[in-house]
């Protein structure tokens, strides 16, 4: 008999006709002989309104955030009731659990609570007396038994969590998507889905545009050791397993190709070349909450330097704004360039470590196809290059290439 | 500074612009100099959309009732953050509190719990701290820590409970009617509203159709000596206030007039008079859960008797259903007769213990007006009749000028 957390997303349990196929396959899972904890999400569109009704009730100012946690912790707590009704009216025998009553302790922080401390006795206690158990995702409770919730991804986060303190021998995430391919498929058709991938591997996916989970679920389960999968829950298919390194992994190069669109880019022109220039301009930047992706500075003439990074292009007013005075401040020539509709192409595998070519054959792949590389940068599990926007299909369909990753030659 | 207790219904909350409203008759209320609890009901319509949901998902069996209470519970928990949010907006400070929070303790009766205990720790410190405290209505937890309901008229419980526990100086009880009133003011024009009315009167005016509150609330509320005001949230007049009875009340024989329609009587005729015969009869009934209102037996002539009871029209059917193997195991000639179309009138008072006349006032203003008085019923503070429902408006209007209690002669 083996212990399963499972997690159903917003879309899957977004109609009552969809909450009842979770439950099938909840009770399906539970009879074929496992215990299951089942971690559900809001219905889809749910959470949106109780937004809207909040900023409806608070127009003088954002609504206080520990309210907005009771309000928001409301949506999961109903789909936890339905899909314990659901599975009731089945034939099975299931009972739902809130974060609070599941034991599941956070720290004050509303709206973006971490999780301190799991205590899953009455998890424990449930199971034994042969329920299923439906969990709330995305919230807890303060020590002091305030409500609070986890933000964005904290469904996920909610199902690694609780199978780390439960110790469970598989975490399935059912999305609607099949699982992580080696790229969107929407670009290349010819993508695959990944059997298995290393938790550095997906981390750099996900932080590279791939976003069927938030890094922070990824890194928990990191960190804890939890194994999980990713898949569909339309379908059987199996999806995605999500787990730490294993040598045979590094026999394949490049796990996947991932891009990400909207990207813009600012350039500083002629900055003194002296300690703290750089301080000053990213702490303007964090300062100001915008988030940085990459960052490359050139090599300093007669004192002067540029230095280039790259953003989401719905930020760049904000960062035009918050740079203005800091600029304002170097003096002499600095100046400041934007440029939008670019976009981030990277590759990413572990295997990469012991292949040193994989950015010339990147590189080589693009050339070969007349795109021109506008930034690079480098981990060591990913080479990153930003191209104009307009290419970057074209780009991705010829690095997915270049690599072998085209399912004809998989 | 006086403590006081508020509690708004689903209709006051019903929308983002009603929510703020009430926020602004709290905060009022807190700046006036007094602490404020506000008890909130599920916005209008919630409710009613969560059952249907549940429906939805369980349609091979009635939901299960832990659920559904974890389901209703949401209702609430909705509002009090949306009305903590909408307090906050407007300057002011307040915390809501669920049912849980908030320290009620009910037993483990779900959908219709009652309270056993409530530890109101949480709310004094709030209040200390210069909050407002939004305080879930309907709900609370079991010493397990699982979520209950209270049932019908959850939230007026929950007010008035709290009220005592915490030893409010006042508790209001806002709806959508200015107080209670003589009679129906939609029957009756001339009908005035009642400044004080003492806990018997308001049960028996509530028992004979003015729904105003739930009878369980106002027998809590006499338990535990707690005044309340029925009063309106849509304006600022005084309302009724609800206390135990004084001397001076006595003064007025009559309190109000009460209407209830859509009444039916059965009647079980040459019924053998032996023992145990009405017990047959009204077990029979209790266990297909049919709530009987008056009884009347005949004296017995030759043996045989007959029992009329009257019962919500809606409940005919079952009732017959329910008693057809009673009646044949009475052998004989033993028959059932049903009367749909009556309704009842009451007349309500404590001043009426020491005046005998009541009862011969009423009939002879009914015999006045050619009214046909088909069943009576009297309790220590009540007189009831049964006519005709046609006649039922008209009657009420008789009896109304009967005891002087029309606005011209108040």
């Amino acid at each position: 008999m083996a212990l399963i957390v499972q997690k159903y997303g917003g879309t899957s349990v977004g109609t009552p006709e969809r909450i009842r196929n979770c439950a099938r396959r909840i009770l399906e899972t539970q009879r074929a002989g496992n215990q299951v904890v089942a971690v559900v999400s809001a219905m889809s569109g749910v959470t949106d309104n109780l937004i809207k009704l909040a900023k409806e009730v608070s127009p003088e100012r954002e609504p206080v955030e520990r309210e907005m946690d009771v309000l928001l912790a409301t949506g999961e707590q109903t789909t936890i009731a339905l899909t314990a009704m659901a599975i009731n009216a089945l034939g099975g025998k299931a009972v739902s659990l809130t974060g609070a009553q599941a034991g599941i302790s956070t720290d004050r922080v509303h709206t973006k609570a971490r999780i301190v401390n799991i205590t899953p006795d009455a998890v424990h206690k449930m199971l034994d007396d042969g329920n299923i158990v439906m969990l709330a995702g995305f919230q807890g409770e303060t020590a002091s038994g305030e409500i609070t919730t986890l933000g964005r991804g904290g469904s996920d986060l909610t199902a690694i969590a609780m199978a780390a303190a439960i110790k469970a021998d598989l975490c399935q995430i059912y999305t609607d998507v099949d699982g992580v391919y080696t790229c969107d498929p929407r670009v290349v058709p010819q993508a695959t889905k990944i059997q298995e991938i290393s938790y550095d591997e997906m981390l750099e996916m996900a932080s590279s545009g791939s976003k069927v989970m938030q890094s922070r679920s990824v890194e928990f389960a990191k960190k804890f050791g939890v194994v999980f999968e990713v898949r569909s829950s339309m379908n059987n298919n199996p999806g995605t397993i999500v787990k730490e390194e294993t040598p045979g992994m590094e026999s394949v190069v490049v796990r996947g190709v991932s891009l990400e669109r909207n990207q813009a880019k600012v350039t500083i022109d002629d900055v003194p070349d002296r300690p703290g220039v750089s301080a000053s301009v990213f702490g303007a930047l964090a300062q100001a909450n915008i988030i940085i992706d990459m960052i490359v500075q050139n090599v300093s003439t007669d004192g002067l330097t540029d230095i280039s990074f790259t953003l989401g292009g719905a930020d760049v007013a904000k960062a035009e704004a918050a740079l203005a005075p800091v600029i304002a401040g170097f003096g002499g020539k600095a100046a400041l360039r934007t440029q939008s509709g670019i976009a981030k192409l990277s590759v990413v595998g572990i295997g990469m470590r012991s292949h040193s070519a994989v950015a010339s054959r990147m590189f080589r792949a693009l050339a070969d196809a007349s795109i021109n590389i506008q930034m690079i940068s480098t981990s060591e599990i990913k080479v990153a290059v930003i191209v104009d926007e307009a290419e970057i299909e074209r780009s991705a369909r010829a690095v997915h290439t270049a690599f072998g990753l085209d399912a004809a030659s998989a």
